[in-house]
């Protein structure tokens, strides 16, 4: 799948916004045409190397042209293929440009169901007018995505139950994240919350670094305490008894916009506000009450956690990542391992894993799993 | 003129630098070919709109790819036309991109000249790899910089002498600043000293605001004491009398690398550290001595020296805005003044101005002004 926002532009980028007022109507998905492909690419196989690659896309695409003081031309799905542009296109020189990331699956019921699409569109919007992109409205961007799984979703297989439904997985490896050092990814008063390319393509230096000794992603830290922010990749999120004794789920607070809004992230929140109370049919011997707090926190308190065994469990959430337990962080040279219950995921993480693979494969119904209909 | 630096990569952007070491002797501007356009493009009239709209480009680009594991390919010049690549693109996604801006001149001796551009060059080899992408010898771009200056040079004019040789400009319009207030253009251990597509994008929104507002660009501040870093598209200098009677220039340190390095920057400091200093044969009576002073300021220190009458001038560097006096600065919704010596540039920007233009000219014979051959 691929859905692009392509600007056309040159050095007018700047004046882009000045128009989006009158063109954020423009998006119409009503006057959407589809010209399907003569020649269909054979789908990878299930668990294929080409599969993991994730370097296959399907057979069709969404492009929209948007024109300075015409807006929003009619949206089209077309045969997928290279796009064309002037070496003087301002998405090349000057990073004016966004994305978003989902996955479509296919339940239990054999329905397609996008996960809270009306998130990643809203962000979406949020991303392209911070870099001076012109608006839209984030409901026909939805209705464009649903159209463009219409016609490719077909090749979107029915989940395997050969092995039976053990959304935790077995044994699942733990990431292993490098904190970050002298390198900064995000600033307040800067973009770090925003889906466009400028947070990107300046932290590969670090992740691969990363990579180099041993790391699946960087953990980013801000400012001279050392604060815990996101993994570049995905949010974080750590479970420690507090030094007064309670239980507490911790991430980084949106306020300060640095890091990303993540709709994994919410979804995590909202699920846990609701189930890791008192009195709540969720919670058992390994799972107990849990207050949910987003706040500043620093690297040294997690550290602190760990060293007085306070330190229960910790994980980073995305839509690429989904719920993956988090099993070493290194601090400065120094790493530290974190509990992942014998090689597992943690209690908590296994469990948000659980309720939220139940809503994207239909397990259970629920308004976040939006069914896409293939009629 | 267009000088490009296309990935035509996809998620592997992260992996490129891996291969740098073994690829960074691979440009070679010995093994370029050439294919000249069939259909030349009309030469915009000078002083024509279009000219100065700044979109007419020449006849031809140079193009090279880059193959992973197999490095730079051999350059191209061939007609300038737009580039083509798949939505997948890295450069699209995650900006993973970085350009360089120059001029090229055509002097009173007829030859055309660059200048500088072995800083340039340099220059682009560190935003490369600031974002990932591979090194290269930047000996060799220089090369291929020339080789197309002599394809497309021809219709660089000669300059016009009918009004004679005025360098300074009689009554040059200042620019007007607006001080950032609570965004932020770069930060320590961010990219902001490379010129990367990252820098420029997410700063397209408070520029904007600016010129709303009738500024002409953004001054960008930074951090809780509001430190004055540079203009976004231009350093930044000030030139005042210090509270201890010396008369200093002063402007923002590299040290903490969120300002950019300018070619322009550069070459006001070398210049005016020797030849305003005691015994120069460049003083005069508007023309003072000077203490050349690279170091963290505050607006609040420009603010003062100007309510005490100490502020003599100020201006902005850079290729685009070359040396440009500055009228006025506004600092959170208060505007102040900037002494222009009645609608001139200041004295000093005005030399400073005359000595680069005399080099880029050619009216000086200069090391900084390096001759394209054309034959």
């Amino acid at each position: 799948m691929s859905v692009e926002t392509v600007d056309h532009l040159t050095s007018v980028g700047v004046t882009e916004m000045e128009k989006a007022e009158h063109t954020v109507k423009d998006l119409d998905a009503s006057k959407l045409t589809i010209e399907l492909t003569n020649t269909p690419r054979p789908v990878p196989e299930l668990n294929s190397k080409e599969t993991w690659s994730c370097r296959a896309c399907s057979d069709h695409m969404v492009t929209v042209t948007w024109l300075e003081g015409k807006g929003w031309q009619a949206p089209k799905i077309v045969p997928y293929g290279p796009l064309t542009m002037m070496p003087t296109a301002s998405c090349l020189h000057y990073a004016t440009q966004c994305f978003e990331g989902m996955k479509v699956y296919r339940g239990f019921d054999g329905k397609l169901r996008l996960f809270r699409p009306d998130k990643n569109c809203q962000r979406m919007v949020i991303s392209s007018t911070r870099v001076s992109l012109p608006a839209f409205d984030p409901v026909e961007l939805e209705k464009l995505i649903k159209a463009l799984m219409k016609v490719d979703g077909a090749t979107v297989p029915w989940p395997d139950l050969s092995t039976g439904w053990n959304p935790s997985g077995g044994g699942v490896p733990g990431l292993k994240l490098l904190a970050s050092k002298n390198d900064t990814r995000a600033w307040p008063g800067g973009f770090g919350y925003a889906k466009v390319g400028a947070n990107y393509g300046p932290a590969f230096v670090a992740a691969m670094e990363g990579r180099k000794k041993g790391y699946d992603q960087i953990l980013w830290l801000f400012g001279p305490d050392y604060q815990v922010t996101e993994a570049g990749a995905s949010n974080f999120f750590v479970v420690w008894q507090s030094k007064e004794g309670t239980r507490e789920l911790i991430t980084a607070p949106l306020d300060d916009k640095i890091i990303l809004d993540g709709v994994t992230r919410r979804s995590v929140l909202e699920l846990a506000r609701t189930r890791f109370v008192a009195k709540s049919a969720y919670l058992s011997d390994a799972i107990k009450e849990l207050n949910i707090i987003e706040r500043t926190y620093t690297i040294a308190e997690v550290e602190e956690a760990q060293k007085e065994g306070r330190l229960i469990e910790a994980f980073v959430s995305g839509t690429a990542y989904f719920i993956t337990p988090v099993s070493a962080i290194s601090v400065h040279d120094e790493e530290f391992p974190i509990n992942m219950d014998a090689g597992h995921t943690g209690h908590y993480a296994g469990m948000l894993k659980e309720w939220l693979m139940e809503i994207k494969y239909g397990k259970v119904d629920h308004e976040w799993g939006v069914v896409v209909d293939e009629d």
